[in-house]
């Protein structure tokens, strides 16, 4: 554990799955030793006792004559019985993976309830965020909604765009016919300290405020049948959390015709988190994070947008001049390296996976380069998971590292051949003023000493 | 909350996600009642101030006037400032969930560090298991092993088999390419109380020995080939796990030649949970649970089955005449109906959307059909979730229920061309005395009472 690691702006060691830097490289010369004894030794025996293969099991296991006398080496988990079946119904990680949290930035906001977690995405593997990792965006604080009594409530913003208003408890909810997809949420403010060039020093807390989950609910499309919208007017469409913020938000209405756009109430698999909402929460797949409405009281159908006061005055991009640019809320396609990513180190020279995250709100990732050399020469990278359309794609490329700094990129491509901006292409359009939408692509420096930093190439 | 549902034999009411049959009931009326006057309450406001579209916003809102005098009616959390963002670092489900259990079935085994505890199917959404609810089944209990001093080591039943036998640090392994997939795990026992035509009361005793994860780990395949396995004499392969019972399990080659076979140490984007190998099991996909080692410690490449204690006494199936059938792992073509099922409770005639899982270990599913009348007419369901090859996919039906007695089953079908079996056809091959590898289409009977209960047709 490294408890400094949850504090921004210094270099720090990484918060390793289940070590910490000084941790592993111990592990990796302990292992780089211990294997050479352990391979001559099993190998002696084994060559005495061919026939006897447990032998050849493990550290410690009993000599070939079957005798016992270092069966008491043996790790205590190889000799007794262990925990029973878990009782109190729920499982938990493993004790070594308590450095494995969502983290706060602290200062980032003037209080926790107003404030955000990210997710550690350096520690994460495939996909799919284990729910109680999923980052968090609170605008005043989750609560544990009772869902017996919640309802939503499909209204028009006249008496003619929904031909019959209907109140729908969860139960009535879940017994339609629902749906479930994989999709990514990134928070609009996902990177966004990147844009002053401030260099956060890990990817939990430059690209933290993404998750991907497996979503069930039922298609918005289902409830307007249900309650006769006028589609000819009603073009746009207002979601309404019941926490005190009362995040409302528009949605065009086309997303709701295509069928992609649902309430949902499951993620992975069990009934959705209550800071991500339980019981219901609108899921508006590519759309940034803060349309995905918590709590989701009411949706109402209207014929303009409602250009509501996380429209107008949050969430929008700031452009050269002091302008604001219209509300805008697909999520571009990016990339990010997580391993090896800012306060990671490398150990030694040779071999590395170099893994990460990419995705985009227009549909699938088409392809991923990887660089090691600050952009000049491009590698393209495998694409390891199910290819799912607006869905985390993981990616990875062999790599031999020759110890010397390298400037490790990755650069994603989406299926309609949108290409992932530098710094200079973006700042050419946005300048260095905004806040939200940065996609630009990440360069983490791996130094000498095998560090890893987060750097902005100019 | 029903403490008893944990216990098979007697027909209870459903464990269901939040509510019990009762509460639902209450809610269900509650609902139809609050509904009519809430509209009308809201609408008549509405219509008295259309430029104030908050007073539609839910029952108890301000008044459009925006005075404050039913404000105090707001439930707390639409009043408030809630919780602040996850301090601890890992999320946990709703209080309102915690009747979503994994349950252990008393008096099934002797012990309960030699035992199993059951997914609670009828509760999940989708394809993913929650790590914290995927079913556990322990030889001998389970443990937390340290993952820095644990190691696996491969090689060969002689010196010439495996050319360099390597022992492997976790550190090792996780340096190395990773791929990530989904995939069932189903235990050889799923449904075995069902050839004994007991009609355990729900489809978490029936069928929830079987969970799905997104799992992450190192192809076997690489390690062979970083180790110099002779693949012309290397035919079989066996799996040894580091806990108390030493699990032994013989693979064919043929498997990790197609490359499907790995060793994972993620799961559902985190590492393993303890109580599902941490840090290191083998996954076998389509392959019955009990070749899954956990605490994965030792690879042999061998020329032969190694035929081990639980391929030769256990997780063998014993056919009419009292003789064994070779050891069988493959898990074949199956499918359940989780909502309605065993245990649940139709609260009124209508509309349900009747939802299952199907699965086969020989690829992707095809096809799943239903029938509410016993397999005399069936219709082909629709499958919901992305189709994927070894893993659960979630089919779908829309049924009006008349209220007549109805005897509800799903049968699948893989892209083989295998149908899933009736009873009657599993049974005039393999008779009724066998524990492992059931298959058969289970039917649920919906009651007029709406009470659903597991029967067996004959």
């Amino acid at each position: 554990m490294n408890p400094d690691n949850s504090h921004p702006g210094r270099l720090l060691k990484a918060p390793e799955s289940f070590l910490d830097a000084s941790g592993i490289r111990q592990v990796f010369n302990e292992g780089k030793a211990g294997r050479r004894d352990f391979i001559r030794n099993a190998f002696a025996a084994a060559g005495a006792a061919v026939a006897a293969p447990l032998a050849l099991s493990a550290p410690g296991a009993p000599p070939p004559d079957g005798g016992d006398s270092n069966i008491l080496d043996l790790p205590a988990h190889s000799k007794g019985l262990g925990q029973p079946v878990v009782t109190d119904g729920y499982g938990k990680p493993s004790k070594f993976e308590t450095n494995v949290q969502r983290r706060q930035s602290p200062g980032l906001t003037q209080t926790t309830q107003a404030s955000v977690s990210f997710a550690p995405l350096q520690s994460l593997f495939g996909i799919v965020t284990p729910s109680g990792l999923h980052f968090e965006r609170h605008h005043q604080g989750w609560w544990d909604i009772d869902p017996s009594k919640h309802r939503l409530m499909i209204n028009g913003s006249d008496d003619k765009i929904v031909k019959s208003p209907q109140v729908f408890t969860m139960d009535e909810l879940m017994r339609l016919p629902a749906v479930s997809r994989f999709h990514f949420i990134e928070c609009g403010a996902n990177t966004g300290m990147e844009w002053g060039n401030v260099a956060v020093p890990t990817c939990q807390y430059t690209h933290g405020m993404i998750s991907c989950s497996e979503f069930t609910g039922v298609p918005l499309r289902t409830l307007f049948e249900k309650c006769g919208v006028d589609y000819k007017r009603g073009r746009f469409v207002l979601g309404e959390g019941a926490d005190g913020s009362s995040m409302t938000r528009t949605v065009p209405m086309e997303l709701v015709e295509s069928g992609e756009v649902f309430v949902a109430y499951g993620q992975n698999g069990e009934m959705l988190r209550p800071e991500n909402g339980y019981p219901l929460r609108l899921v508006v797949p590519g759309v940034q994070g803060v349309s995905w409405v918590k709590y989701l009281r009411r949706i109402e159908v209207g014929d303009k947008p409602y250009g509501t006061k996380d429209e107008t005055i949050h969430y929008v991009d700031l452009m050269p001049g002091g302008r604001s640019r219209q509300y805008t809320s697909i999520q571009e396609c990016k990339s990010v390296i997580t391993t090896p990513s800012g306060g990671q180190v490398l150990l030694d020279k040779g071999f590395y996976s170099v893994s990460g995250l990419a995705w985009s709100g227009r549909g699938k990732i088409k392809r991923v380069d990887v660089s090691v050399d600050g952009g000049r020469n491009w590698r393209t990278a495998r694409l390891e998971s199910p290819l799912l359309s607006k869905c985390l794609t993981r990616f990875s490329l062999d790599w031999v590292w020759d110890g010397k700094p390298a400037l490790i990129q990755s650069r994603a491509m989406d299926e309609t051949g949108y290409v992932q901006p530098t710094y200079q292409q973006l700042r050419a359009v946005r300048s260095t003023r905004s806040i939200y939408h940065n996609n630009a692509i990440q360069t983490w420096l791996v130094q000498e000493s095998g560090e890893v930093k987060n750097v902005q190439l100019s």
